[in-house]
C-alpha cells in the first residue's frame, strides 16, 4: 500500500541497499516544463552534509524513466529513480537477532515473516524520502504561486541548534527537533469533506516520513488550553483574511485563504553509536548493542525539504481535485 | 470524498438539519452478532447531557437499513441511519452574511458556491460523528480482544475539569481540551508501509473529527526534546515488550505489541454566546455577532467515544488487511 | 467492495427483502437542480409491468436522505433509499438446501459462510439495479448535452420480440436478449490510460448488472473477422468525425467524438417455473426443483434504462475527471 | 490513472520510445521465490517472432529494481523495468498532422494538449503489455494451483490461421482474431459484490490491452438466444460441479468452482502498410497515408500470454482479498 493521493497519485518503491529507489507520479498534468537540473536544489537541501548528518555519499542523480518528452510532462506516469551506489551492507546482518531499539527491525521481521530486505533499513529507510523530495519538486511546479517554506525551529528542546548537535555528537548520542511549515498564497476552498480535510491529508503524508511523532495545525495543542473567544479567528475582509491565525489557515478542513501553518515533532535518530541494551532473539538474553554504520546524529536537519515536498504534493492534489467544482 | 478505509470502508452522509445522517460500513466480515441495543452505550456516551454539552435532544436511535439478517452481519454493506428530529433551523440563516469565526461558514460558502446546506453546520456538523460512533461499535466487535479506552485529561489547560467548564459557562465562552487514547492487547505487525502507517491512518481519521487540531503518538512532541538514548524503547522479551513506551507502540509505522497510545488536541467550540466581531459579507462592515442556538460549551467532553470509534475502525481495517500476509 | 467510480463515486447497499435498498452518490457537483419527480420516468421504465416482467408491485418511491437542499445538490453525499414493502419471503428458504441453477445461491452460501440474506436473492437481487437507475438520473443531469439511448434489439435470438416472450411464457420458461446502447454528442478526450479506458470502465459497470454475460464495443466480435483496411475508421474532418464507426467511438481507450456504441448480451432469467433438476445439499441427491415466487420471464426487457444509467455514471465521472486537464 | 487492483495493485509506466517501460506490483505477499529466469518463457511467448509479428528486436530483459531480496519477494513493492533499445523514432512525427485511422494519435493529441510522447504510440503502445506479462508471471506464482491457458482460436474469422495471416501479408493488410481463456482448479467464492464481480474485474483489465473490442463469459452472446432451461447449469455434486458450463464458472459474479471461461475479440492491427486515406489536420485536406515502420500484421498472435497475465493478476488479487473472509 505504497501509494498516496486522490488525483495526483504517487507510488514509492525501493530499498536502502537494493538496486535503486524511485517513485511514480501518476496523473500529473501535461505540459509542465521539467529538466533534470530542476531537482538539484531540493535534493541538495535534503542531503545537507551539515554537521550531524550521515556521511553516506550518494550522487542522488534523478533518472527520469518515463512521462517526460521534450522536457515537458506528457500526462503519462512520471517515474524517477535513484541508484544506490555507496552501499556497505555488512553492517546490518546482526540486527536480525539483535533488534535495534526504536527501529522497525523487530516489527518488519514479524510482518514480513523474515523476508524483508533488512540491509540499511530496507524499505523502511529514510532514504526513501529522496524520491518523495523529487515528487515534491514536480508538485511545486503544479501549485505555482503557492509558496511553501519549512524550517527547523528547535533541536533537543532548544533554539540554540548548533550547541544541541555538538552535545549529541560528543555523547555518541542523537537528538530530535521541531519543524515548522508555512504555505502562503493559498486559494480558498481546498480540502474535501468528510475524510479528506487538509489536516487529514497532510498528517497522513507527514506520518509517512520516518521519525515524525506529532503534528499540530495553527495553535494546535495550544488551542486546547484556550477559550473560544481567544481561539476564534475574526474575519476582517471579504477575502477571508483573519486577524489571528489560530486555525492554521483551515476551517472545517478547508483552506480559508490565510497561511497554512503546521508544526511537526521529529524524534531523535534511533541508531546511536552509544552502547544500548537489547534482547538477543536467538539467545533470549539481554545484551549490549553496538551500532556501527553511518547514521545521522540529527536527521531532523534533513526533514524540512521533505515536509515541503509532502505539503506540495497534498496541495497540488487538492488543487487538481478542486477543479471538479468548476462549472 | 466522504469515505475512508482500505478493506473495511466507511462512507458517511447527511446534514445536521436534513432528513437524516448515516453511514455505510462496507466489507464487514459476515457472521458478527449485531443487535440494535449494542449501540446504546456508546451513543449514550457521545450524547452525554453533562454540564457543558448542547441541549439538542435527539433520540439517536440507530436504524439498520441493510447488511444484517437474523441479528448477524451478512457480508453485504451495513447502512445505519439516524433521523434528525429536534431541528430549529431558523437560527442559522444569518451566517450566510455573517460568517462565524472559527467555523466552516465562509469556506463552505465558497467551495460549494453557496449551495451547501448551511443549517446547523450542514454536512460539517459535529452531528456527523454520531454515525462514526455507530460504525465504531461494529469495529469494536471485529477487533474483539483489543481494548480501546479514550478519556479527557485536560480542559482549558487544567486537570480540574469541572471548574474549567463552570468558568466558561459563566463567561458565555467555550473551552478546549486534551484527549488521551490507549489500545491494549494489540497484535504485532499492523500498519502498511509506506503510506499507510498506523500513525498515518489514525491521524487521517482523527482529523476528520471536527475540532481536532493536533495529534501526537507516544511521547510525541516531547520526543523532539529527547536524545536517542532517552527516547529509544529497549526490547526486553521476545514478544517485543519494551521497558518504556515513547514510541506509543509503533515502530516503522507498524504496531510492536506494546500499548498503542496517542493524544489529541481539541479546540474550544467556535460557537459561543458571547458577542464577537465578524465581517458582514453583504455590507462589507465589521459587525457584532450574536450566536444563538444550542451549542456545546466544551464539545471535547463528547469526543472520547468518537476517538475510540475511529481507532477501532483503523485497527479493524488493519487486522482485515493484515490477513493477506497469511500463508 | 460495493462502490464504483473515480471522482463521482457510488456506493450501493440493501437486500431484496430487507428494510430498504439505496445508493450514495459522492462528489456530485453542487448546484444541480433535483426534484423527486425527476426520477419518475426512468424508474417507471425499469419497472415496466410489460408482459414478461415480474408482478412484484413496489411503489419505488425515491427518498432523498441527504445532499439536496432547496432542490439543489449541495456537494455533500446524496443518499437515496427505496423501501421494500411487497415482500413475500417464505418462497425462498428452500434454496439453502436446493441451490437454484444459474443463481448465486450456492456461491453466496460458501462466500458468506451461510450468513447472507438469502431472501429474494438478497444483496444479489436485480432489485439493486433500482438505486443504480436513480443514480443514473443524477448522472444524466451532469452530462447535460450528451444523450444516451439504450434499447432491446433481440429476444431469444429473434427480432420478433413479442412472439419470443409469448413462447417463453407458454413453456414456463425464460429467455435472454441483446441490448444496444448509443451515446451521442460526446466530447473528445474522455477515458484515462492505461487501466481506465472508456471500455474498461463501462464494462466494469455493465458486468455489475445481474445477468450481463458479454459486451462488445463498435463492431466488437465482428472486428475479429475483419482486415485492417476494413476495420479502420477514416477521419474525415478536424472534429474527428469518421466515415465508419467500427471503433464504437473509442480509440486508445479515449472517446474520439463519434457516437459511443456498445452491445450487451443478457442471459435468460435463471428462475423459471418449469421444473428443473438440482442437487439437494442436505440429502446429496438430485431432486426436482419447483421455483415459485414472482420472476421476470425476460428481465432483459427492464435492462435498457439500467444500461443508460451506468453509461451516464461512467461518462459523468470521466467528464469530472477530465477537468484536471484544464489549464 | 495507470493503476489497477484491490489488494494486489499494479502501476504501469513508460512509453514505446522512451528510456524504459515498467511496472510496480504492490502488496505482493512476501516469501515468493523469484528469479530473473522465471520471466523468460512468458516474455518469449509475447515476443513470438512468428510470421505476422513485428520485427522490432528488443532484448526484453526484465530488470528487478526493488522488492526482491535473496531471490524472494520481500513484501515491499516490486518494480520491474525493461529498457527500450531498438528505437527508430523518425517514423512517427508525421502522424501529428496525419492521424492514423484506428489509432490514438488524434485522441491523445487532444487529451494531452499535444504534449504526449507520440513516438511509436508512446504510452498507448502495445509495448506496455510487456510489463503486464512480467506482472503476470508473479501473479501466476501467487495463484499456485490454478492453471490458466489462453490461445488463439480464430484469425480473420477462420480457424485456418496460417492461411489468414499469409493472405493479410500478401495484401499489405492486417487481420484480427479471437482468443479463448480458461482457468481451471478455481476455488469457490472469488469475486466481490456488487461492483467487483469476476466479470467486472477481468473485463476491466482485458479492455486495457490495446485492441480488445469485445469479451464474453461462458456462452456469452450465445446465452442471449437461449431459454432458461437451456442456459441454466445444473449442479450435480456438493463441490458445485455443474453438468454444463454456460455461466463460464461464475454465478452472481462469484466463482462457482467450475472452469472460468471467456473469449476476447481482437481487432486487426490499425497500422497497415497498404495506403489509406486520412485527414491532414494542418491542410484540412484528405490525403493518402503511407505508414512505414515495423508493425504486427496480426498482433492477436501475441495476446494470449497477455490475457493469461491479466487473468492471473485478477485471480491473485481476489484470492488475497478473499482472505478477509477467513475467521
Amino acid at each position: 500500500m505504497n501509494n498516496f493521493g486522490l488525483n495526483l497519485r504517487i507510488s514509492i518503491f525501493g530499498e536502502s541497499h537494493g538496486k535503486s529507489i524511485g517513485i511514480t507520479i501518476d496523473d500529473c498534468p501535461s505540459g509542465i516544463e521539467l529538466f533534470v537540473k530542476d531537482f538539484e536544489e531540493d535534493i541538495q537541501r535534503r542531503r545537507t552534509g551539515a554537521k550531524g548528518t550521515s556521511i553516506r555519499t550518494e550522487e542522488d542523480n534523478p533518472i527520469i524513466m518515463s512521462g517526460v518528452f521534450n522536457n515537458k510532462t506528457t500526462g503519462a506516469p512520471i517515474t524517477i529513480i535513484f541508484e544506490n551506489n555507496d552501499i556497505n551492507s555488512k553492517d546490518y546482518s546482526q540486527f536480525l537477532d539483535q533488534p535495534r531499539p526504536g527501529h522497525a527491525d523487530f516489527t518488519a521481521n514479524i510482518k514480513f515473516n523474515t523476508n524483508q530486505d533488512y540491509r540499511g533499513g530496507g524499505h523502511f529507510s529514510g532514504r526513501l524520502t529522496l524520491p518523495l523530495v523529487a515528487a515534491g519538486v514536480i508538485a511545486k511546479k503544479i501549485i505555482k504561486t503557492i509558496k511553501i517554506g519549512a524550517e527547523i525551529t528547535e533541536i533537543g528542546g532548544s533554539i540554540n541548534i548548533e550547541d544541541a548537535i555538538n552535545k549529541a555528537i560528543a555523547e555518541n548520542n542523537s537528538v530530535g527537533g521541531i519543524i515548522e511549515c508555512k504555505a502562503t498564497n493559498i486559494p480558498i476552498g481546498l480540502g474535501e469533506p468528510f475524510f479528506n480535510s487538509v489536516e487529514s491529508l497532510i498528517s497522513h503524508a507527514a506520518f509517512s516520513i520516518p521519525g515524525v511523532k506529532g503534528i499540530e495545525f495553527g495553535t494546535g495543542f495550544g488551542s486546547a488550553s484556550l477559550t473560544g473567544i481567544e481561539n476564534n479567528d475574526v474575519i476582517i475582509n471579504n477575502l477571508g483574511k483573519t486577524k489571528s491565525n489560530n486555525s492554521g489557515g483551515i476551517n472545517g478542513g478547508i483552506t480559508n485563504g490565510n497561511d497554512l501553518f503546521f508544526r511537526l515533532a521529529i524524534k531523535p535518530t534511533s541508531s546511536i553509536s552509544k552502547i544500548q541494551q537489547t534482547l538477543n532473539l536467538k539467545t533470549n538474553k539481554m545484551e549490549d548493542l553496538q551500532i556501527n554504520g553511518r547514521h545521522d546524529i540529527c536527521f531532523a536537519l534533513r526533514v524540512p525539504v521533505i515536509v515541503e515536498a509532502i505539503t506540495a504534493l497534498v496541495l497540488a492534489d487538492l488543487l487538481i481535485t478542486n477543479k471538479k467544482y468548476l462549472k
